[in-house]
């Protein structure tokens, strides 16, 4: 019978993630799962999308202990490439969760979302390790030697920006990271910057977009009399706050507010906007399908 | 002792309303509280609002019974605009809530708004009367039938569009209507109409505003690849969706949904920001501040 | 190439749904996926849950189009009962979208729920036939007719109760009903009710339960002072209040609510929660787990 | 002219709120705005609350600028006390906001409410002093340092708790507290305990109550299944989670969750609900009715 496998013990820690997404077309589910249980994949989650079963696109995230393995991690990933991933023309990947993302941040002067991400992964929230912060000021130094985070600063100027945003590059080059969160970072990130990381950059924009695109949203959001104000959680391209939009929430206002309590109020959501974005990122459970995101 | 007025039973449905706006400076509460005091009216509430205590415009709203007055209707708003109003350049109205208003509709084919507006004013949710309903459809006849409200059909044409918006001045002008409201009418209503109408004019928008304006939100929203929908409540101005707004909600949406979707779940938020505007408007909570409103 | 099936178009209103739930195991999925992919069925929508990989209970639900099966309803349920549940020890069940779930509704004197059930009907929102209405009281009867719904009276007595409760069954089991909704029923069922319906029965408290179980939840709620008040959708036992939730909402509410404007604000919670639980229930998104629900 | 007192700047820190409750009765607003306006003080904000204007209670809350009082705090306090508040039969209370607060902290263990407290205090949205915190456990220590916040241990034995009591009240009384905050202190405070503080005490506690009354709510909330897990502040009594509440809020769970991750996710609404009271209490926002909170 199958309750074999079941009889010892798996380790929660050692399970891997594979995401896939492919045109969609009969027999994905069946080819991923067979495969899977061929190998001695125990699934612990299993989540799929279609964008239009007929002609559209497909989304998968599959988590699975590895204690049941029947291969190293090289010739089952080499298998699953000839066997599954070819066949169905899917762009995919393994994430092993023994190895923790490894997340750069970017600050400016603001410390909630920074210290919010900080206070996370020491608690274990996040699952990731921070091996350098960059700012564009002193000011937040502190709060990252609090928490044991190294900490950079490279003054972003005018005349200077192509070069400072190299030597960012070069930073978190050196120190290897997995992706990047600007934590309210106060400077728009350059093609080239973006080409020059070549890792995923969240961005955390204090608006609903697509409303207030752009500096100054809340001073904007009071101007227009809005009822709520909102935060929005997406991966950074080259067109400002246009990226694909990972998570947004918002929160009520009253006429009672002025630019600093949407400010105070719009902190919060901001935080916890962010959070729920990066931990999604982090758990691999955000897919792009062009400008939009699956999450998982 | 001062338990003497309160000793006999007031009339819960003989009470007014009074709202007032005016530039901020000393005074005013207390002058107006003294002026109602004296003539012995009881106040059930009372809301203020300073946009700026120095300089700034100044709002109040006040609901009392009638009950303990000492003066008739005529008499005592005369009194007040010669003791209080003139002397602080106060804006204000006094409404008798013995005297449900009398709301007009306009809708054209979607039937969420519309329904959910006469049950409340059934239910006396709303305290309203709905002495005409104009659409541009013949669609909907029937639910204003099974309601009891008369129902009138003017087709709007675009080279007659100037011709049927006066037809439509006219019935809502014969039927005698205190406010309008748009409860998903498909037309934009000129300047001219506005003006004609003379009364306010309250649309609901079908997305969190300022976010996707005009035509097809739902579709906008669903390429931008939003996760919340949301809608507005606004007064109408001649600019498209820039009036003041009243109010707004959301509602979280995901990767699964499609335009249609989008267009089901933004039905359930339309309706029931319509309904909170609608109501707050009907007991003389929204005043207007230049482009935005104070809602009590 | 695998295009092939999807270059005729399929019909969207020919599908079926596939819910299942089991001891969970290793192979379920790949069996289920490869069992469907065999013959011809193309899987639009697929959710997995597993309360715990090893020893806990799977739950399963897959929906696909009809037109690509090589197998008659008949011969395909039986070979799926033969070669996937049946090893698996599975507990399943399919549902053809073609033919929509018939709905009776138990209502008292409330008309907010029953409405918007009505509504939401007639507008094509829930996919249900509503052969019989059935109250204890005649104030609902003209909007039963208005939305063409049978109307039944059984008023229940203290010392009839019993009897009244089988004539209610027996109107039920010829009406032909697949689930039961009360939608603001003030009776309690009797488990010998419950039985003698043999569907589901679907009921909305107007609380946050467990918070408030029982009799006058907006006095209790009132009473209490809390900031939220809340609904909740739940399938019934004969346990009162005790069943498995579906789905739950809360709305914000502050000092100056009496028992009545919370009565207000809850009843558009009360009627949100409900049909949502009752489109889940409908489209077979909520799968029993002992005294929980997964919703899909 | 009016404008004369407005010509001059107002200091925004120089500024005091005036609290108030009292049986409902004619003539109070006028009295209490009179006396403020006859003696300069320029209003900023004014509540009222009666929960029933014909023999219930009245509440209000005003703000407003010293700069313009003709008389020093002492004599005005008197003037008001002998001249309004006790024609009224008012308790009052008068704070000025040039003087912060002074709030003492109990932890345990979690950081998550402590950390947040701290890092609003240090960014000037909670006006407040933090003089001292007490823990029965020595783990935040490090988190009190890096805030500058001093940090007592007193562990709480079974045996010892009356006397482990008395040296927290003694702690606190030479710190000088204005109230104390219960930032997931997992002790029950005694009767005897609350007697010596003699200072308002606000406890977060983690369910929505009434559900979930005591230990492990998060555990009971997995267990009934709930599809949203709360939190609540409120003013701590003899009783066991049953003092007035200050504020609730919700978070929607999934079947998804475990008991740990409802923990995490009920985290987040732990802090931000206990953010948001504490702010209220500060802010002298929060009056208490019997067993229930006027929040202005």
């Amino acid at each position: 019978m199958m309750a074999k496998p079941e009889s010892r013990s798996l380790d929660p820690r050692n399970t891997a993630r594979l995401t896939i997404s492919c045109p969609d077309q009969r027999g994905i589910v069946a080819a991923v799962s067979q495969f899977l249980n061929l190998h001695g994949a125990n699934i612990i989650h299993s989540d799929q999308h279609s964008t239009d079963p007929q002609g559209g696109e497909f989304f998968m995230r599959m988590e699975f202990y590895l204690d049941g393995l029947d291969l190293a991690r090289g010739p089952f990933e080499a298998a699953f490439a000839e066997q599954v991933a070819r066949p169905f023309g899917m762009t995919w990947r393994v994430w092993y969760t023994a190895q923790p993302k490894r997340m750069g941040i970017m600050v400016s002067k603001y410390d909630h979302c920074f210290l919010d991400l900080l206070v996370r992964q020491r608690r274990g929230e996040l699952d990731v390790q921070i091996p350098l912060v960059i700012s564009n000021h002193d000011t937040l130094r502190g709060d990252a030697q609090m928490f044991g985070a190294a900490f950079a600063v490279v003054p972003v100027g005018k005349a200077s920006k192509a070069e400072d945003e190299r030597e960012q590059v070069r930073l978190f080059a050196e120190a290897g990271v997995d992706f990047v969160v600007l934590a309210r970072y106060m400077q728009i990130l350059s093609g080239e910057m973006l080409r020059g990381l070549g890792v995923p950059v969240i961005n955390i924009h204090h608006s609903f977009l697509p409303a207030f695109i752009g500096a100054n949203p809340y001073r904007a959001a009071f101007e227009r009399g809005v009822k709520l104000v909102g935060a929005t959680a997406h991966y950074v391209t080259e067109e400002l706050d246009a990226g694909p939009i990972i998570e947004q929430d918002v929160a009520r206002v009253t006429h009672r507010e002025t630019p600093d309590t949407l400010m105070r109020l719009g902190r919060d959501v901001e935080r916890q906007v962010l959070a729920r974005a990066v931990k999604a990122h982090v758990e691999d459970r955000v897919l792009v399908s062009g400008n939009k995101t699956v999450v998982f």
